[in-house]
Parts: structure tokens; C-alpha cells; sequence
């Protein structure tokens, strides 16, 4: 190990993110890759054009995750797996996901460059509906793989069309053969992320060590009130939702406060009806998304939640509705993988820190089946799921640098 | 004028009213009857069928208006017009509009039945687009028939889905011919419509004498902000757009209070953007509505509004527009029909009072080219632009015979 370690030719995964980032281009600099639209359908396509030129041979699982399978000295050994996602938000940027799809496969074609073939074999993976845009919930490709979900459910999910997942799968020719028993188990996962957030950048580091992620909870929500006409309805005489949601958005706001700096409550997502100027609002529903590193306080901030919708609907005659449609709670990754992980950073001279992920991440269900480490690399500003995220050339190349140590130590034991 | 004053047939306007009720029914006992749908293009054949069996002749203008005309014993002398609109609100109610256009046609039945030519001509108009839903402005048919905006203006207005007005009338075949110049003026127009508001029913009152209308504001506003992640994004760092909504909604009603029991302050309609659970709103869209009888008032409103935005944004870091799209002054009705009204609610022996509409009607624009007057009749609970709204038989009689009374006083004459 006193030799200087292998590196990635960080050009060529400058220029592979740049072409990937043509596919669904919006004209603000992002881009827009619903998972299976055809922006996602042609980013798959060129992924597999690379990575068939790189010597991989494509599987596809029935949830039309993309593994790439690289053989190893040792064909019978559980693999070392790497990866993320190629599908992005509405308004997404060019990084989140595709930089750790992209990032494995310069590490695959760096090892075709050195002409290694490690011990064990190594598969690039690229999990299907990571961002939950088209299809609720979020990492949906990753959940049915570590069995938080099972494919069957997986498979029923419907996008706002009315179009299930197995229906995008089938016509887009993604729906791969059932799972065959059996199956070896994974040795280790590596995910590489651009942090999202704006801790690195703003302590000039370079690498962050993904100690864990914090936990999620998801609310449906809704306010019940009369539809009434705005020109005639005496305020006294209104039971307006819209006043409701109001309020439940500041008490969102309140409840995230109280926790500090750690606190994350939004409310992304609201509509009214009939949602017309001149008429009283009858109904409003909206979302609400608590994440803390700690499940205690999520529990917490939802009984806050309760407590307040309540008091609102009391206060203003309406009726209400709160249910809780998904609960992560706070994670860890593997702590010997966490360990190789700073020790490459340490041979590659990165100033490096333990952070923990705000985001969710397909490495959250990996890790149920098998140990996993995530790394992240700074992002402009913290800015993500927005147009304008971007990062510099040699922060990526540092993170695949990074991914590639630590997936050689553990492809050659 | 000392013999008993004739009558309408009761029972046979409510099962008109009943029958026309089914056209578009909802679930929930109101009708979905926006502007040229199926469902409104439905009732407009069922009243032509009814209007054609009671021998009056149909034109068509250029807005899709309908005029049955029922000649008079001097065909060259300005008509009486009566009616309202078939049209409805989204989730709206069975006697909005509608009740106005079968009294007409009730009042015409009578006559007929009666044998009685009155003097001048009678016509019975069915307005397009009163409600606005489909096609903003609302009364945007009475609007072009008055000169408010001109023909192009009106026509070249587009639904959600893209269609103009032109093309829906053009599909529905109630593109009428071009205006013709010198048409005659009206003699006098009058419009019978539930009152929308609480307090006829309240009072115990079965007719209110509609002295003139609210004037009325329409704003677009939007804040923006930016987007970001919901998971890695700290509430300090955020710039919130649905915040922004939030604060705006509770500041509008804030202003709305402030004019006691005249005030009506509505943000009726919002939308956020992206509109995902798990990102922060970059940009929420929202409109703001004002009525009040003092013109002065409502300017007052606007410019608190603007302040109330100003303040927001400059606190929360974003940005903001507004935009005040329409705006109706107050407005009286013609006096001496008032008193032919009043005179005729005396005449029946029915308790009446003056009452302000809190609405707009189509005959806020019509007074602009005739001498105009409305009358109400009480609505169960105030509930209107709903599809509990409801009515009495008794109060749908009454007021066809103030109708019917008011009518004969100007069309002897």
C-alpha cells in the first residue's frame, strides 16, 4: 500500500456527466428525468452503450433496475456493488444521482485501463425511481431489491396517469425476469452523492464520510371546510380551508424551529378546491415531511403536528385529516466500510469529515441486505433538487477517486 | 290597477327549475354546468326547446348570447329584457342563474296563457359565461353585449385546456351572426336571481329590492422563491415560497376584517410549484379577490395589499409580483325601476326590503346601456356557488310574480 494509488482519469467523467446531462436539459441548466420518461429512457440508453463498451453484461430485475455485472477473478464470490440513480426531480440538477451512476463507471473503466481484475466481481447498478416524482414512494427501485417492498406492490404503483410502474416497465422494455432464488448476497455497497446540503463546501472540505441518514416521516393532510360564494359570505359566516392551510403551514415551520439547526418540516405540496378566485375554499390538502437524525424527535414533532391541525380546525369550524403514509427511521451505515472509506481519503490527501445525510438515498434500503457506505462530494451553494445544482470537476474526480480506493480494498480481499 | 294582479304558475317554474337541475347534476345535488360544457349546452337546448314551445324567436349574437324574442303590439318600440344565465360554478348550486332564466320564460308562459300582447316586445336572455369559471372575466357575455370589452376581446379569451371562446362557440354552433348597427336600445332589463347572502332568509323577508352591487378587485400575485432539497436544506437557509402564500392568506382576510361586516377578502385559488412533498416551493401563485360598496375602500385594500406582499417578501427573502386584473367600481341601479319594483312587492303584498348584492351579476354591465334593476329572492343558510344551495317554492313564486308585476308596469307603457 505504500505505492501511489491507482486514479480515475477525471476528464473523461467530466465529459460523461456533461453528455448525460443533455438528456431531459431544461433551459435553466437542470434537467428533467422522471423516472422511465423518455429523458430517463434515453439516459438508460447511453448508460448501457457505455457500460457495454466498458465489458459489462447488463441484468435487469423486474423493478428494471440496471445491474452491470464486471467478473472477478473469483466468479462464485458476492460482489462489490456501486451506483445511484439516473432519474432526477421535475426540476432537478445534473448531479444528483447520475454523478454516482457515472462515477462507478469510470471506476470500471479505469480498472479496463489498468487492466485489473479484482478478486471479486463488481456490479454498477442504476435503481429505478430513486426521486419519487413520478412514482410515490421514493426509492422504489431499491426498496423492492432489499425487500422493504415487495415487487408485486412495487410493480402496482400508478404515476398521475394512472400508469403503473409494471406498465412504464413493459412498454418501455425494462421489465425484467423474475428474481431467481438464491441469488448471492452482496459483499459491500458504495454510493457516491453530492451532499445536497452546504456543510462541506462552506468548511472547504472535499469528502464527506455518510455516517447514517436521518429518519423521514410523510403526512398526508387535509382541511375540510364549505364552499361558499366570496362576494356574498360574511368572513364570520366562512369555514374557509385555505385558512387552515395557512396556519398549518407556519405551524410546520414552527414545529421545524424548535428543533434548531436539525430541524427539516416543509410542506411541499398543497391544492385547494374548487381552487377558484371567487369562491370560498372548501377543501385544501397538502403534505407535510418532517427528517431528524434522531426517531424520538420525529415522533415528537408529529404529535406536535396533530396537536396543531387540531387546534386549527377547532379554532375555524373545519373538519381535518392527518395521515402518516411513510416512516424511515434515522439510519447507520457500516461501520468497517465507513472505516475504509477514511482510510482512502487519508491515502488520497482529502480533507474529509463524518456528516450525515439529510437526503434519503437507495443506500438506505441496500444497507437492510448488505453492509454499505455512502460518500458524498460538496454541491455549489448546498443547492440540490433545484436547476442551478452544480459542482466542480475536481470534486468529482476526488469522490471517484475516493469510490475507487475504497471499492478495490474491498473487491481484493 | 284595483283588480287582482295576475298570477304565474307556481308549480309548473318549479318543475322547470327541477328539470333543468338534472342537466349536469353532481352527487351531491348541485350541477356542474361551466360555460358551453356538455352539460350547458344541454340546458341551453332544453330552454330552447321551452322558450321555441312558447312562441318566441330565437337570435344569437356573437357571444353565443341567447335572445328569445316575444313581439310586442309595436314591434318598432324598445323591448323589456328579463333573464340571467344557464352557466354554473364548477360544484355549484341548482338555482344560481338558472331561476332567473325560467322565471323569464315563467313570465312568458303566463302571459300566454293570460292572451295578453303587451305594448313593447319582451325578450328572455340566456347570458354566456356569467360565472367566469371557464373563461375569465366573468359575465364576460352581458359584457360584450354592453361594450365593456369588445366582441374580439371576448371571443379570443381561452379556458384552461387552450380553446377560445370563439372556437367553443364555433364547435357548440352558437357562433352567432356579426352585430347589427342601429339594433334598437332596451327599454328596461331585469334580472331575478337568488340573493347568494343570509339575510332575506334571516329577516324573514321574501323579496329585497337590489339597490346596486360591491364594486369589486381581482389580483394575480405570485412570490417566488428557490427551490432546494426538503431533507438537506436548513429552515434558515431556505427562501420559501409557499410561506410567502401562507402569510399572504392570513394577511388578505386580516384586511378583509378590518371593514367589519362589509368586508370580503378571498384568496380563492393557489397553486405551488414544483409542488412535490420532499422540495421547497420555488414559486407559489395565488389570487386575491375584494368587494365592498365604497369605492374609496377598496382602493384603501389594495394598497394595504401591496404593502402586506412588500413586507413578506422583504422579510422571507423573496420575490413577488402583483397584478390587478380587474376591477368593477360599485353601482346603482336605476331608481325609477327600483320604485317599480318596490311598487310591485307592495302590489303582491310581500315583505321586501333595499338590499346590496355582495355578487356581480350580468346586469352590472347591462346598466351600462339600459335602465336596469334586480331582484332577489332569499337562498337557504346564505349558501350559494355550493352545491347545497336551495331555495323555497314559495320564495321562487313570489319573486317570479314581483317579475311578472315589474315586466307588465314597463312593457304596457
Amino acid at each position: 500500500m505504500s505505492k501511489d494509488p491507482p486514479r480515475v482519469n477525471g476528464p473523461r467523467l467530466w465529459q460523461s456527466l456533461e453528455a448525460m446531462a443533455k438528456l431531459g436539459a431544461t433551459r435553466r441548466g437542470g434537467v428533467c428525468r422522471p423516472a422511465l420518461s423518455e429523458a430517463d429512457l434515453a439516459a438508460r440508453g447511453l448508460l448501457r452503450d457505455w457500460a457495454t463498451a466498458a465489458a459489462t453484461r447488463l441484468e435487469i430485475d423486474p423493478l428494471g433496475n440496471l445491474f452491470f455485472h464486471r467478473p472477478g477473478q473469483n466468479p462464485a464470490s458476492p460482489a462489490v456493488l456501486m451506483g445511484s440513480h439516473l432519474d432526477s426531480q421535475l426540476t432537478g440538477g445534473r448531479f444528483d444521482g447520475a454523478y454516482g451512476v457515472l462515477a462507478g463507471l469510470e471506476v470500471i473503466r479505469t480498472l479496463n485501463d489498468l487492466d485489473i481484475v479484482t478478486k471479486r466481481p463488481l456490479q454498477l447498478v442504476n435503481w429505478t425511481n430513486e426521486e419519487g416524482v413520478r412514482f410515490s414512494p421514493a426509492m422504489l427501485g431499491s426498496g423492492g431489491f432489499a425487500g422493504v417492498y415487495t415487487d408485486e406492490y412495487a410493480l402496482a404503483r400508478k404515476d398521475s396517469s394512472g400508469e403503473s410502474l409494471a406498465m412504464a416497465l413493459e412498454r418501455s422494455g425494462y421489465a425484467g425476469p423474475a428474481r431467481t432464488t438464491g441469488r448471492p448476497g452482496l459483499h459491500a455497497a458504495f454510493e457516491l452523492h453530492i451532499e445536497q446540503g452546504p456543510r462541506l463546501e462552506a468548511e472547504g472540505l472535499t469528502i464527506g464520510v455518510v455516517t447514517g441518514t436521518q429518519g423521514i416521516r410523510w403526512y398526508d393532510a387535509e382541511f375540510r371546510g364549505e364552499s361558499a360564494h366570496s362576494g356574498t359570505t360574511p368572513l364570520a359566516k366562512r369555514r374557509d380551508a385555505a385558512l387552515g392551510l395557512a396556519q398549518a403551514i407556519l405551524a410546520v415551520r414552527e414545529i421545524g424551529l424548535q428543533e434548531g439547526e436539525t430541524g427539516r418540516a416543509t410542506v411541499g405540496s398543497a391544492r385547494l378546491f374548487p381552487n377558484v378566485r371567487n369562491a370560498v375554499t372548501e377543501k385544501a390538502v397538502f403534505t407535510v415531511e418532517f427528517r431528524h437524525p434522531d426517531q424520538a424527535r420525529l415522533v415528537a414533532q408529529g404529535h406536535k403536528l396533530k396537536e396543531h391541525l387540531a387546534k386549527i380546525a377547532k379554532a375555524d369550524q373545519l373538519g381535518y385529516s392527518l395521515k402518516e403514509i411513510l416512516t424511515l427511521p434515522p439510519l447507520t451505515f457500516d461501520p468497517g466500510l465507513l472505516g475504509v472509506v477514511r482510510q482512502a481519503c487519508t491515502r488520497l490527501r482529502l480533507p474529509h469529515c463524518d456528516i450525515l445525510s439529510g437526503a434519503g438515498h437507495d443506500s438506505c434500503n441496500v444497507s437492510r441486505v448488505a453492509p454499505t457506505a455512502m460518500i458524498f462530494i460538496p454541491c455549489r451553494g448546498g443547492l440540490s433538487h433545484n436547476e442551478a445544482e452544480d459542482i466542480l470537476p475536481e470534486w468529482a474526480e476526488a469522490g471517484a477517486n475516493v469510490l475507487l480506493q475504497a471499492v478495490l480494498d474491498q473487491a481484493q480481499t
